[in-house]
């Protein structure tokens, strides 16, 4: 099965733009690209080989063996029930939370879930990124888990709950992280001293967090319980009760991992 | 003001283990290491060129010029009140929360603040970190502009209130992140799946939140208001009711950037 197939895209967001020049730079053909809206779908074959920018969801003629519904998560189950496909091939959605079943219209079907953020435009390094697929067969599980070992070295079939759990690790490792540095930068901008000062404070935290793990890695006022410091941070925060409150909360819950 | 003076460091931890060594490398001298406890003071000077470890806060025959206090923020006034140095030198704290006063039983004082996590043992690159100083007079001015761009390209002159406000935003991208990898930590070993397949994620995150800023970077369920992510994320995590409630929190503040 070293047979390197060829796959249409379904949706033409910042998943989409990333996998479909993923795979065809490991050897795979993308026929065709569908957005609703052709200008998006046309932004992303410019991008591709020889692929074909599409507004229809008829994929009948199509010589494609997977297709990939890279859409938000709240579309998966809407496209995949307007979607026509040769007999024979499988569908597969990229979603953290979307159930397999989502795609139940379709016989052969699978999900395969890249544990990264996507933007248009940023490089990313494909081997390190870990694929999580789901597969309703045999068939489809050799098939998915070829495709996602052409891209990476981390592999891993996962039922929908696992993968659901994955997805709610990344929101806190990600998207809520990533709200704590919007907070911190607010705060950092109301001095006058520029963000990136926090840069090699971020990337020392993430480095320690996997090196020693997060736990033996926390460090500051909660941990110590440093109470009178916690104090002075809360009382400085008054005229923003939102941050005041995430502050209270967070250092109460590091302070219970300190007793 | 070429002359590289000698410094004597107070405390014996994690930010005295680094910063006696960098300013060694950037050619200063390290007279003496002060710990209540000797075995620590010498964990520190079995690193220097020729330091002495000491157990008494009795500095009055030092030929140090400037007196680096790294204990706990909580330690650093009753400390300073019990130390005594030589008419002329300088006592200096590294605490980003703590007042300059705390420093006043002495005439000449300042702070030097290194925004950064320390842990012993992990290589730091000290040009990228940035140092923030205050100081009584232009006497210390002048010398702790010297002692901090000796080692980094980024040293500002903060106020007490500014420094405070650069330490909360500190305590929320390091500190507050991390007790997020930790919860994110949690849920993936539930999973049986290894912590480390979210280091891409991670660095991505920290990638972008610097690139493009942190609120055009946001991505995840809250941001896109996908409501029904976060409904099914809110009952995956009906046991956990610590990080239910985080997770609420959190995502509706998102969600309010996002209206």
């Amino acid at each position: 099965m070293s047979k390197r197939f060829k796959l249409s895209f379904i949706g033409a967001g910042n998943v989409s733009w990333h996998l479909s020049s993923a795979f065809e730079n490991a050897g795979f053909k993308v026929q065709e690209v569908f957005s609703r809206n052709l200008k998006n779908a046309k932004e992303v074959t410019s991008l591709l080989y020889d692929a074909t920018p599409v507004d229809k969801l008829d994929f009948s003629k199509s010589e494609s063996e997977v297709f990939i519904i890279c859409v938000s998560d709240d579309k998966v189950q809407e496209v995949s029930n307007e979607l026509i496909v040769p007999d024979g091939s499988i569908v597969v959605h990229t979603s953290g939370s979307g159930e397999l079943n989502l795609l139940n219209k379709h016989p052969l079907i699978g999900v395969l879930y890249p544990l990264q953020t996507f933007t248009k435009g940023n490089k990313i390094l494909y081997s390190e990124i870990p694929f999580f697929f789901e597969a309703s067969d045999e068939v489809v599980t050799e098939k998915l888990q070829f495709l996602a070992t052409a891209l990476s070295g981390k592999v891993y079939q996962v039922d929908s709950s696992a993968r659901m759990a994955l997805h709610i690790a990344a929101v806190f490792a990600s998207n809520f992280s990533n709200h704590l540095y919007a907070i911190s930068n607010e705060i950092i901008e109301r001095t006058g001293i520029p963000f990136d000062v926090l840069k090699p404070l971020v990337e020392e935290t993430a480095y320690k967090a996997f090196n020693k793990g997060p736990l033996a890695a926390q460090t500051g006022p909660a941990i110590r319980k440093d109470v009178k410091i916690l104090e002075k941070h809360i009382n400085f925060l008054t005229s923003d009760p939102e941050m005041k409150s995430l502050y209270k909360i967070l250092s109460h819950d590091i302070l219970k991992k300190a007793e």
